[in-house]
């Protein structure tokens, strides 16, 4: 059998069904199911999405059996009414739609009235007893044919109808006669031949055709392919065509069209909520030349058609089980439906909806948590720009996270923290931060970076902290030191006010009035039928107290990543980190010499053992001092690590805590080497001041020692920990006496120490052993115990190929998933900016692996990871804390491979809960479809 | 049944047996072999090596049974000789020696004699009627026992025998009387109890638990961890004990003791060879005090005893079928044989005699390619330091890459090349090598560093030279500019000469004389028998025809790997690729908007059409320069690279040659970021130069925008060839230009184009349609079809991951296991020095993943790629072309794994055909083993 192109509807059946969005589109399946429901749709037919691949595969021709099907469905069409495409006595009229799979308003182009031309006008006419609608249909179609087929500007059209309208006086298209519309009609196929060159097709056959092609080629319009590009609609579904019989709206006083929605898709009220035009077809509504009445007004009008559209619309919304947007229209009293589809809304109307819905007994909680997308719920949880602000958009950048902010222009992350002091709002401006901005983000109200990506610095820090930030915003050129920013035409200075609309990515001028967030009563039953529904569990990634309470008032259940890194930048702290790694190596060198004499001596008598004991002393001397400003930098800092680890158990009381031991390199904490180096050589070329010279030398020699070509694959994580058990030790220390103190307190606390970095067990063997060492210490010194569980980040992809033995020692995983894609794909996450756009925009990768997990690699290794873990741990706890720990597809995909839970940024909590709650459901109609089946 | 850990040999039979070697050490199994054959032992017993495992993990304590089965063991030794230990009038005298699985000469201690003291002395002289005997029996075990058992200096003991002799007037041991020795024996006793503060033990079985535990604490000391490290040995073998009963070459002229081996060790050559001294112990041959005489004049001598001797041992040699490496003691006439062992040879001697065994038919050619440790075959390729020469050793680095090197120092790479221009030669000296010192480590004999790890820059490039390095050296202090460097207390300077051993990392002061290779007739038949027998082939790894044309004389199938960015850096390309780096992003730019406006232009009529037209014309212009310098560029560098590898083809003629496309991230051929940053401070600072400062700020600009936080991790491999697909379309062409040009002459070439860094197939096959493009217009204009292959690198765990579907696409697979070891683990070779060395010692991991294949983990992912990739492609070619290509365990993995080839540096060939054919012959003997189990 040869393939089928083309799918006929009408007179009560149709050749698809509503299950077709793939070949069909959503609005060519959705007529074929009106039809076959009994709903009065004009009848037509849909040349599939298989037709539109075909086409653009072979630059621009469709294949000659869909050209074939389609003249047998006009045929077809033809005979069922009655009337003939281009026949002068009683011409059909039809409307050429796109349809996509996936709904894509504004984005593809429509055709109406096509059939038309110089002497079918007429015979409309003719048939209809009224000249003037035939004249305005055939301007219509000749000005719409203009602009979507043969691209010529719409405001070429609209002059000459201005320009008419001038000259009858009258600003009315109402007040135009038959001739005026008629002379409009000429002037139409003038311009036309003038910008193309040739006549305008008479043919209704090859109208037809050029009119599917331009439909076919939309789908390729930039705007279709930023729209695809913004909702992960994949390139190649392709676009239907839907050719279907005309009814008029605009055929006087008895005939009309209009939209509507079965409930309000704003707020999500339970009302019929639409809008209509009397004497006027569908584009005058969606188009705003005239202004549409409520639909409220259709009842006084037309009582009979509104009591129809209502029982209708009811019916097709209990048959569909969600809120229909819907088109009509109404042709000499009788009532077609156009077009229902499942209405966009707001996610406050979303919410109410669903929960509405499953109060009225309409659909289920679980279908009504399927009805949410959970990254929508972002815009119930920070504030937003008022959507009927006027704003003048500076520049976009990416919508790295999400909010609005308000403030003044500040460069400085020290300036950002004297203005918060002094009362006043701030928005910081950087090409990109680093960990020394920190506490100037944390002053600011939003921040706004030059470059970096999604995962950026910048990006990472901000959705942490919750704080609206638009990152990557690579038309600002920033000039710091000169306090300003140009970008474009304009310039910004220093203290000028900023709006950011991190939801977007836009820069707005000014102070823009903002929206702030509050917590419905169907929100909170919304979420509670998630919580009800899920099994994953959903913590929270927090590195301080605030940033826990916040996590928790989210709903969290816990806190999946404390990097206890962050707390070493603070201003009071920092010297003291500098201390501990500048003295570490040195102390260890000394205390390898005493350790090699005193083994030594064991075995030695004699002159020998006198030589080595004096040799002891010496090295014990030169160890001393080292080993004191080490001990002594250690013991400044373990009780800044200990309150801020007590504020965070505090805060989530009864929940586990996983606190991850150092991570980044040492050399992070020291001052750049390049601006070491310059500053040497400007020294040595002043020649005036040789302490400073040899000072900065000596800061030089020790971070030239901790230099590295490729940081992110250097002497970090469990690595230093095993060089420098000391820290690992004091980090351990910090969080048994913390814990070990609430215990006495009556505080129940549950702290899981995550070793970083681990690629072999015996590397987790020996950090595990440090932490135990000193558990028994606190126990023996407070006379507390403290339940802790030690256990590993998989962030090495050896660990995941190892996770048996590792599991052998570790209590729980938990999957690093930054690192862990990091080394999957061999891409540095600061460096991948130089070609992973490219390979996004270039197809070489579905997505950014950094931002959707991904599952054909790197979930390999996780799933991998998992089962050989538990494989050896039965009850082995397994988590995720990378950023992917936001995104509900890799949610989806830790639910799958049966993590235990996901821990994300506390902002996303709330989204992480409702994508488990929509995984789990997902799963278990799967699984019943398929015990049925 | 409780365990045993003693084991009995003596009268004919033993408890062991020779395969028990585990458990008895290599000593004490050939023991209970030789007593089991009948050759002439004397009896005894073994402590086992798993009670020294006890001893050391309970801090030195022998089970309480071990103790007991020795005192059992004990009795039955007094039973079977009719004498006992410590009985004044007959006592029982025994030697306790070491024995590890394997053979670690010198590195453990030997006690003989034990069981004397001052009673049991006096016996012995009445039993044997020579008092002179016993004292000078009593005198060597006490020095030995004060030595080995107390740690008391030899010295000591050395001191007190020349003062006696000075006093005496003699220079000769024999001159001494017994009263002498009797006299000698208190000395002794008085310097034990003053160096260890307690009187010598005069009980017997209190020597024996001392002297055993001795031996137990031996297997620790530093020598002995040294070698077992520096051979791979396993610390949790441990050693065992062997206890045997004394038989005395010391009891006159009837007596004597002697060593040898059953053929010369050091040649090979099949003649009986050895040294013996009369009225001597075992320790006056092997110390060195009294010169030995040759084996042969025994039989003047002895004539009997010779007989015996050469039949024992000829038939030690038969049943061992192996060279034998014997200890002997006449007592009274009387042979016993003490020890036999596999002979250590020379890996000369060792091709020789394995080669001359198969002829005599003594073992199979199979069982003779066993006989040689691949790696040694190092010895036979390079030059070597001649084993006679005194030599003065300044520092010792790492052994880099094998050979000899004389020269004078030279710091900088350029004098390298005027010198060796101007008849020199040179060693290159350097902190650490970068690429572009290539051309002065060329023109240099040898190349020493001050840091840097086994797979260093220096060390890589070297060993692909086939040039003599040493590496790592960390004693050493380079004053570049000042021209010398500081050692210890040594200051060498520019010009002076140095000899380095690649082979021990020795660095030595001045010209030591050096043995030039030579390839003996056993050796070429002995590669032909490993040709004959392995199914894995060998390629080397090579870039420049010189390296081809070496590579194959050793008897490479191909190029597994020539890197065509080592091409890039010579003098007179570098300018253009610099060019070539500059402007490709530029015009990549521009062409970007160029295709925009022509995309445009398409849809576009009217004004708008005109307008764009005008917009075409502008961005054309703006493109052309850049684009214009880019052909350029690309243009000059064409032309070189199609020579270079027209050179590599020629020389391998009939054989596969895989080239790599560009891998290093492109800034690697651009100046120094912080040279340039520095350098603008300056000349800003200064002032005076604005011309340059503009300069510099130009480059550096360039250069930032290239700048990577992590290159390792960032744009270089395919995804340069992706971005700039011109670069790809250039090397293939200049590949498939110079294959064309050498099919018309008749030339079989059959290039394998290697995609690197490939972690999706859509990379590959975007590679992969740029190659088949070029070879399409290459094949037009040149009339010629080249057969040729596109394949991909596996060095990305997502590579391996996804292998199967890459496979799909690609030809061959080559696996990086530089890269591949890289990223699953995390380490950054070049920084991976920092902890490293650390994980090494401290056992956190079993060897450098760098020098030995990680099996475990980097090997999973080499062994889930061969099969998913093999699943998809059935005749898919696999090799490996990492460092790791020459490493005998590591290609035994790749055997094992059933990869087609490796490839390894040209001087690596030859271990590599050997290690394949051991690995097959191996895996051939496990088959018929486990068929006939």
């Amino acid at each position: 059998m040869s393939a089928k192109y083309v799918y006929f509807f009408g007179d009560g059946k149709a050749e698809g069904t509503g299950t077709m969005r793939d070949l069909l589109g959503g609005k060519g399946a959705g007529l074929a199911e009106m039809t076959n429901a009994g709903v009065p749709v004009p009848p037509g037919f849909t040349v599939t999405t298989d037709t539109c691949s075909l086409y653009s595969a072979s630059g621009g021709k469709v294949p000659t059996e869909a050209a074939e099907q389609q003249a047998e469905a006009v045929r077809r069409l033809e005979e069922l009414l009655g009337r003939k495409l281009g026949d002068p006595a009683d011409p059909l009229l039809v409307s050429v739609r796109s349809g996509a799979k996936f709904s894509m308003p504004g984005m593809m182009d429509t055709i109406l009235n096509l059939g038309l031309n110089d002497r079918t006008v007429r015979g409309l006419a003719e048939r209809t007893g009224n000249p003037r609608f035939a004249w305005d249909s055939y301007r219509r179609f000749l000005s719409m044919f203009g602009n979507v087929v043969l691209n010529i500007a719409k405001d070429e059209f609209e002059d000459e109808i201005r320009g008419l309208k001038r000259k009858r006086g009258t600003d009315s298209d109402l007040d135009l006669t038959a001739d005026d519309l008629e002379e409009l009609s000429g002037a139409f196929q003038r311009i036309i031949h003038e910008r193309t060159g040739s006549d305008f097709p008479q043919d209704a056959r090859v109208q037809l055709d050029m009119a599917r092609d331009a439909v076919f080629r939309s789908w390729n319009n930039d705007r279709a392919i930023f729209y695809r590009k913004q909702h992960n609609i994949s390139e190649s579904l392709g676009t239907a065509v839907n050719v279907q019989a005309m009814v008029f709206g605009n055929k006087g006083k008895t005939s009309g069209t209009g939209v509507g929605f079965t409930r309000n898709p704003a707020t999500g009220a339970g009302e019929f909520y639409g809008e209509y035009l009397l004497n006027a077809q569908g584009e005058d509504v969606v188009a705003g030349i005239r202004t549409p009445k409520p639909i409220a007004e259709l009842k006084d009008e037309m009582p009979k058609v509104y009591a129809q559209l209502r029982e209708i619309t009811g019916r097709l919304e209990k048959h569909y089980r969600d809120v229909q947007d819907f088109e009509f229209t109404i042709e000499d009293n009788v009532l077609y439906m156009l077009q229902t589809r499942s209405g966009k809304r707001t996610t406050q109307a979303a919410v109410r909806i669903a929960v509405e819905m499953v109060s009225e007994g309409l659909i289920t909680k679980e279908e009504a948590l399927l009805r949410v997308e959970p990254t929508q719920l972002d815009q119930l949880l920070h504030p937003r720009i008022d959507p009927d602000a006027a704003v003048t958009v500076l520049a976009k950048g990416l919508a790295a996270s999400p909010g609005a902010a308000v403030g003044e222009v500040v460069f400085d992350p020290d300036e950002a923290v004297e203005m918060k002091a002094a009362g006043r709002q701030v928005v910081l401006v950087r090409n990109e931060t680093n960990p020394d901005d920190i506490h100037g983000m944390d002053a600011a109200q939003g921040i706004l970076t030059a470059t970096g990506g999604m995962t950026s610095h910048a990006a990472v820090v901000a959705r942490g902290m919750g704080k609206c930030c638009v990152a990557g915003c690579s038309g600002l050129r920033i000039h710091e030191t000169e306090g300003y920013f140009e970008v474009g035409e304009h310039v910004v200075k220093k203290g000028e006010l900023l709006t950011l609309n991190g939801s977007t990515g836009e820069v707005l001028l000014g102070r823009v009035p903002t929206i702030d967030p509050e917590e419905s009563g169907e929100f909170r039953t919304f979420m509670g039928w998630a919580d009800s529904v899920r099994g994953l569990r959903v913590r929270a990634n927090a590195d301080i107290p605030r940033d826990a309470i916040a996590a928790r008032n989210f709903g969290a259940q816990g806190i999946g990543l404390c990097r206890t890194e962050h707390m070493f930048f603070a201003e009071d702290r920092l010297p003291w980190v500098q201390q501990m790694i500048i003295y570490a190596p040195m102390a260890k060198r000394h205390r390898a010499r005493v350790e090699r004499l005193h083994r030594d001596l064991l075995d030695a008598v004699g002159d020998k053992k006198s030589r080595l004991e004096s040799d002891v002393a010496a090295a014990e001397k030169d160890l001393a001092g080292p080993q004191g400003k080490l001990d002594e930098a250690i013991g400044k800092i373990l009780p800044f690590q200990r309150d801020d680890f007590r504020g965070i158990f505090k805060a989530m009381e009864g929940l586990p805590v996983t606190i991850r031991t150092l991570d980044p390199p040492l050399h992070e904490f020291l001052p750049k080497r390049e601006e070491l180096m310059v500053e040497r050589a400007v020294l040595k070329e002043r020649g005036n001041d040789p302490k400073r010279l040899a000072e900065v030398e000596d800061v030089l020699r020790r971070v030239e020692d901790l230099h590295e070509f490729n940081p992110m694959l250097g002497h970090r994580g469990c690595r230093l920990g095993i060089t420098y058990p000391e820290i690992t030790a004091m980090q351990a220390r910090a969080i048994l006496e913390a814990a070990a103190g609430l215990v006495k307190e009556g505080v129940r606390v549950f702290p899981e120490i995550m070793i970083p970095l681990v690629g072999d067990v015996t590397e987790f063997r020996h950090q595990r052993a440090v932490v135990d060492r000193v558990a028994r210490e606190v126990e023996r010194e407070t006379g507390v115990q403290v339940p802790y569980l030690v256990g590993t980040m998989i962030e090495i992809p050896r660990a995941a190929l190892l996770a048996d033995e590792i599991a052998g020692e570790a209590q729980f995983f938990s999957f690093g998933t930054n690192d862990l894609t990091q080394m999957a794909f061999g891409y540095s996450r600061d460096d991948a900016g130089k070609f992973l756009p490219e390979y996004v925009d270039g197809k070489i990768l579905e997505h950014d692996p950094f931002v959707s997990l991904d599952q054909r690699g790197v979930g390999k290794l996780i799933a991998m990871a998992v089962e050989k873990g538990r494989g050896a741990r039965r009850d082995l706890k397994v988590g995720i804390c990378g950023e992917h720990g936001g995104d509900p597809s890799s949610i989806d995909f830790c639910y799958r491979t049966k993590l235990d839970y996901v821990s994300c940024s506390p902002y996303r909590v709330p989204i992480a809960r409702l994508a488990a709650a929509q995984s789990t459901i997902r799963a278990q109609s799967a699984t019943a479809a398929s015990s049925t089946a």
